[in-house]
């Protein structure tokens, strides 16, 4: 089958691909319909590795994915051919210690598309668990429905953070995890969510997109919300960011880190204490794909607007190259896989 | 000082009424600017007690008010004369270990305006601990002002039910802590907020004014959210409600009982522990003001529209016949006090 | 094999029985060694039924079990023939939503020993996924092992309990249930537990073996702790403990409702909500074996005087018609099977 | 008044001392009977300041105490001349947000004893707060009495360990503050409770004193309890035990923070997130002296053997001499004041 495969760092090609899948009886076939580029594939694509997870042999890329349900297993119930989906691509194992307590994403064992050795979905179909594929509301649409993966990871910091009615928070960090978070945010209680970020063109692409939602703030007017904020959400990965991250806090506050730095960074733990702040983590997602859905279909996260650049299949490798050169104009690339 | 005084049970007077009020230095005097009718209120109208607590004296009405600061205390800091306020109608004693455990509402020596044998708000000026007064927002009004207290008590139900991001939720009683408590559920993180009424008008009547944030839904169609509810209000007091509350939530789900019913009532104890549901409950509110001042000003919460009539105080006798009446048009019937 | 067989209510015989049970990639097979009569068990024994669960054809009893491995499944990993194990007699479907919440216990198509029509393991042997099996620490004996299930019931109460440090707790109802519960409430963070029955011998037996640790309290002493417990476990079942039950917490207090009634039961609502007390339920039990076996090993829970009575597998008809006279002098009645 | 004086850094005397103390209307009069040496107290002793808190005039030490009321305020209820008490030595203004929240450890301006430029308790006597004194049950001595306060730091950072019921913990430091962590952990609902340090003299004196609530660890078998301890305890304020913090604790485990580092420290945040650790944090204690004093008169937490060192009020300074080589057999040195 076509695919997109990363055939080492900085080199990609669309080309056929021999990926053999077995549809077991719980698992349903799916024709991929838009698959959004994210920073993970962008990093793997510029650097073939993240961490411990190298690209050692060719690998589609692509994990943001809704589509069309083509095939189901012998014994899957709830699903039709022809149903519109979106999927986790993610899936633990059932007997892990972790999926059992309710905490599949933390499952040392979890399988991860386009994580190496796992292949992405940006092909022509992929087989998964119905259990981990979800149907789309009638008023989502398929591109929507792409971008229900990003939106999870910031309805599951939400929930992290442990929102009281009315909050306020501050999103540190105006990526696409940032912009999310401070989506998810805005519909999980808070009254008032301010985002900051060092590069000013960020902020005013947020201010157009989600204006009435989100307030962006440049870094020198951050003293006016000290020792304020409910909530603080890292979503930067900056050491610059979290050295201080309890002065936006006020005492009694929560921190939720998101962002993921790329080496140990400076804390300074006495300031949390003395505010006796808590803070929470977040990996990935657990159960927050049906939550994200009913936001969408609710009005409550406007998805939409997340799409800055959109490309067919035959042209995602400009795609990637776009990507590539971290343009301060995107929240997200999306490819049409049609 | 001329008041709004319920002289004996149906028998209300506009008249002078001679209250000494001493000025303590942590205290605000205040002119009432508006004044809402409160179903406690028209409880003490209509039947002269609630519970243990009853009207032997003529009593001054009104709890629910906003107005404008004419004089402050000899430490007050924060305030100024002419600023716009609403007031918290409760105050604990600070010497309580309820308001030392932050749980200031259980005080069981709270003084509470127009609970007997406490006057309330309906006069021209009130003196009121700087503690317990807030400032409204700039764009905030003053009739807004006087709605948060109604609204307060819906904020602190969606507190106690933990709403998780994106939950559903489903609010049993239409009167008006039933619609306060959906609006601040649907502020507060639910994806989808349902409420039902035995009586069709109200539920015509929230759809009308809120259609586009709430779902009302007649009693016949409750069936379709049967053991799917995350969260469940119980803002109705009626027996019928609550016998069988557990059906709709679903397993590890939470209800939140607000009202009260006149007598004990039946109670499935089984159909709760199968589903092993969490059970909360709210008397009043604390911690509420400054939160729901927040959701009001940042427009998560549409307080304007739950005012469906209108009365000056000259009028203000007739405003209490109307609310006796119980009419299924009214959500909130205001008294403009100026 | 020979098992116990409730042959229809009131019918118990001791013969052979034929059970086919494949070994699963997945299973162990275990050897029975001691088992606990339940109540459950004993209300089969003379009732036939417990609410929807009807015993219509001849059922194996028991569900509290320990055992030696004697077999192991293709894939199973970490456990050895000849260990000695104890069981969590509920298996769930791996595939419920239940499950994958964490809240397995939840699951409405939960396989149960010895609910109607699933056989209990009083037999030869048992096949039992290893996935809810459990190795038994080097100084528990497989008596003890046997006693993990009803503790396991307490455990989970107490952990629904959200014990703080120092929290005091009053236990109602005085059966294995309730004292199981105390112990669980002691070993979990309260600094005083005091349990109390309509029964006075119940309370002197508790007295005897557990008064070090539990105080026992009869009934017209309940008063001292008006409005002062943290928290008050329901492990009677009895209207006349639930009716009141808001009396003996503080406000702000919790209650968790374990006992379950026969029928609906009058509440005081408004009772509970002028404290703003938080009710939680439980249902059996979930992730709780591996913690109580840990409570019994490092010996902060004793259940070794939990069992009054003990009878051989010969004899245990007369163990099943001793538990049916409810006797006032037994916690738990153990049967050895060996 | 005699009193033990800071004169300036690493200077003590016994001498005189002219504290005008007015006896407020709400307020006791204690004649102190025991207090312990602080951290604190000897790192003031030897360094004359802790960070921005520095002396600048002779200073009364000491803030671990009990005493004997000799005098009450006009408007005291609950106490009696002759009262055996414990006093919490932190005063919060009642007026400030923190207090009114519930976490009165968090207000700025609380007011601490012997923290500059407020005077200690080892002086003959003392004025305090009745809501801040604390009657002494009678099994509790005056010298438990005076171990109340370092010990409710412990339950404190117990308390927000948010512990289940049978959790393994591990404590990192084996100072004081490691050591009542540790008891309280125990107490709190830990069925397991390590505690390490990197001086092994440290290990054997908790071993030789509460062996049998706690698993003293040398650092070179911290491996076997890698990924699987539900909550870690940060007790030693060393960068060496905070950087790789993560690793001891299982995914989804918990970490409390109390050791207050000179600096900024290096932390792993990546290691956090991808175990989506919680971390609490811990200033002083808020609401934790009378669950102290049940866990004490309970006799779940042995407070006696924490003395390892005795002294008459006449050699105090001896006492901060042997305090000030921080020797390792030493956990809590005690003065008798009488």
């Amino acid at each position: 089958m076509k695919a997109l495969v990363l055939e080492q760092t900085k080199t990609l090609s669309i080309r056929d691909i021999d990926i053999e899948e077995r549809l077991g009886p719980n698992d349903l076939r799916v024709r991929p319909s838009h698959v959004g580029v994210c920073g993970s594939d962008v990093h793997y694509y510029l650097h073939g590795r993240i961490g411990d997870f190298v690209v050692r042999e060719p690998m589609v890329l692509g994990h943001e994915t809704s589509g069309v349900v083509t095939e189901l297993g012998s014994e899957v119930i709830g699903f039709q051919v022809g149903d519109r989906v979106c999927m986790e691509p993610g899936v633990p194992s059932y007997a892990s210690a972790e999926y059992r307590l309710g905490t599949y994403n933390l499952d040392p064992a979890v399988r991860f598309w386009a994580t190496p050795p796992v292949h992405g979905c940006m092909r022509e179909t992929v087989v998964h668990p119905a259990q981990f594929t979800y149907r789309l509301p009638e008023n989502v649409s398929l591109e929507e429905g792409a971008l229900v993966e990003p939106v999870a990871i910031g309805v599951h910091a939400a929930k992290k953070a442990s929102i009281q009615p009315g909050d306020e928070a501050l999103v540190l960090g105006c990526g696409t995890i940032g912009v999310v978070t401070a989506l998810a945010a805005a519909a999980s209680g808070c009254s008032n969510v301010y985002i900051t970020d060092i590069d000013a063109a960020k902020l005013r692409l947020v201010e157009s997109k989600y204006g009435s939602q989100v307030t962006p703030l440049p870094q020198d007017q951050l003293a006016k919300l000290r020792d304020r904020m409910d909530v603080v959400f890292e979503a930067s990965g900056a050491e610059s960011a979290i050295v201080n991250i309890a002065d936006h806090a006020r005492p009694g506050g929560r921190i939720v880190l998101i962002g993921m730095p790329n080496d140990r960074v400076s804390v300074d733990i006495v300031a949390i204490e003395v505010k006796e702040l808590t803070l929470s983590s977040v990996f990935r997602y657990a159960h927050a794909f049906p939550r994200t859905l009913q936001f969408i279909a609710s009005q409550k996260i406007d998805v939409r607007s997340l799409v800055t650049h959109s490309f067919s299949f035959a042209d995602s490798i400009k795609a990637y190259e776009l990507a590539g050169s971290l343009p301060a104009d995107a929240i997200k690339i999306m490819i049409n896989m049609d």
